[in-house]
């Protein structure tokens, strides 16, 4: 018996769909994503999904296929062609397909039909593509440089928002304080924690429930932050609609606010672009990672550098060779 | 012959001022703020101020004293006596005198006079003192958390600006994108930059001279976010201000650009506070730090935790020992 694995990597945690004899199991973790001088560890990573994976319920000794998405490509990833020996050994794969998350969260939401999928977690990045000849990326350069209106965003503005009023200055939010103060103790312990780990991405974003838990409690700050964070994923979406039909969907932990977001969201993309459809997703990008491995194992994938690599046990060279260096530019 | 020392520690270089037989020399050097594990390193800080000090121009081979005046401090400095053993013994200082960066700038700025002093360099904090009951802090939070209107914060908004017209997003600024391709060369070669170094705010801060640029040759983009800048700092300013008379001043690099920052601070602050009054600043924070460094020779420096130590070589363990445990809250 074997089967396919569909994983997803973000800021946050692993996702993982095992599909195998008809049958769905999942695994997950929760830790930030390893990193060494800032750049993605793909040797720990490969560990990580290596276990997540393998401890999943009813998986077989091997596995037909396996996707990865990952946050990070591109970008932060260098040579995603070094998840292929530690995970094809580990599950005896026949094809590994690498890819951004913001590919599997696009396969998972659309099911390979052509649109825009903004994919919102602790990032944010956007993808409008018809897997073919268009492929337009908005936004996705991290926490010092965009990710507009993602969790390590709206967890930032809301921290931000908790220190003006602790400070007294114009613009503070009382409410963000009290939750700042429930979940990280004095001010300084904040500071200690999000300047000494490594991930400061992760602990930003681990605000975010706070700032919606104020806003829905009414708080107009944190109501306020919510309200932008949809307005800057509508312009982001926008962004990466040019070549396609407007269809957008979207994906990632944020949406699930869709009380506080989807009305922002989808009323600035309207605006922008007034004959924009809408769509929920159909999946997550876990499931879009499962849907790729399965195609791929037919042979129906194509490799798109820098979004999405495929190798296979049989022809890993001739794979490797058709896809062009390590992603520095695009 | 003998004399004294003020050093200024920011997050782009040391800067120090040395008086000695009436005659004064500079030194400085630039490299970002030495960290381990996010916290300043108080041993390879020291190593730095020795070196810029003693190869400063007709310095004694002995000194009476020396302030320093650190950014970080209170939050990512542990143990400010650190710098006591490895300064006093290569300088033989009979007083040393460890301050947060915004006592020397409102030293340097209002000589022990009463007020409010913003210090906008690569962060931004801000100081309401008397020196003696009345304390009051706003923003220092870095970065990540605050750091409203400084270099980081403009640095960061410029380059976020760019990056939004390369995505083709609202709100983007083509003339910001000319200046980071000639300043970084493809977008992911400054994410590679950012992310991977151990010092992002020093690289985000470079960024604000172009932004400041950008400005004065008409860029509306440029031009706003210098105004919300100084809007920024004049409300962090009037946070400060609480039980002293409203004289307000500033120091730091962010208010050499005047032409772009001093209408919108100003304004701000008299909308806020309509009697306050502005004292352009007398000194920098190396200057502050050397009149500090004269007045703790002869007793006249009194010792505030978190903010404020004095170390003294005759009674070295009683000051110790009259300071109250290193700093983890305030």
């Amino acid at each position: 018996m074997s089967g396919f694995a569909g994983v997803d990597v973000g800021g946050g945690g692993i996702r993982a769909r095992i599909e195998s004899g008809g049958e769905i199991a999942y695994g997950e973790d929760s830790a930030p994503l390893p990193r060494t001088e800032g750049r993605v560890d793909l040797d720990r990573l490969a560990a990580r999904i290596a276990s997540v994976v393998g401890d999943a319920a009813r998986v077989p000794g091997r596995l037909d296929g396996m996707a990865v998405g990952v946050t990070g490509l591109p970008g932060l990833v260098r040579e995603p062609e070094a998840l292929w020996r530690p995970l094809g050994e580990r599950f005896g794969l026949g094809t590994l397909v690498v890819a951004g998350d913001m590919v599997t969260t696009h396969v998972g939401a659309l099911g390979f039909r052509p649109g825009v999928v903004v994919a919102a977690g602790t990032g944010v990045i956007t993808l409008g593509t018809d897997l073919d000849r268009v492929w337009n990326q908005s936004d996705g350069w991290g926490h010092l440089l965009g990710d507009h209106g993602g969790g390590a965003w709206i967890g930032a503005q809301g921290l931000q928002a908790a220190l003006r009023a602790h400070d007294g200055r114009a613009g503070g939010s009382p409410a963000l304080l009290e939750h700042l103060t429930a979940r990280f103790g004095h001010p300084l312990d904040l500071v200690a924690l999000v300047y000494e780990s490594g991930s400061p991405a992760h602990h930003l974003a681990s605000f975010a429930p706070s700032v919606a838990d104020a806003a829905r409690a009414g708080d107009p700050v944190a109501r306020g932050i919510w309200t932008e964070a949809g307005r800057q994923l509508g312009q982001t979406a926008v962004a990466a609609a040019s070549g396609l039909d407007p269809v957008f969907s979207w994906g990632g932990r944020v949406f699930e606010a869709a009380d506080l977001l989807m009305e922002p969201f989808q009323g600035t993309v309207r605006d922008l672009l007034p004959q924009a459809r809408f769509t929920p997703p159909g999946g997550t990008s876990a499931d879009g990672a499962l849907a790729l491995a399965r195609a791929a194992a037919d042979g129906g994938v194509r490799p798109r550098h820098p979004y999405l690599y495929v190798y296979a046990a049989s022809r890993s060279r001739s794979a490797a060779a058709a896809a062009p260096p390590p992603p520095r530019t695009r």
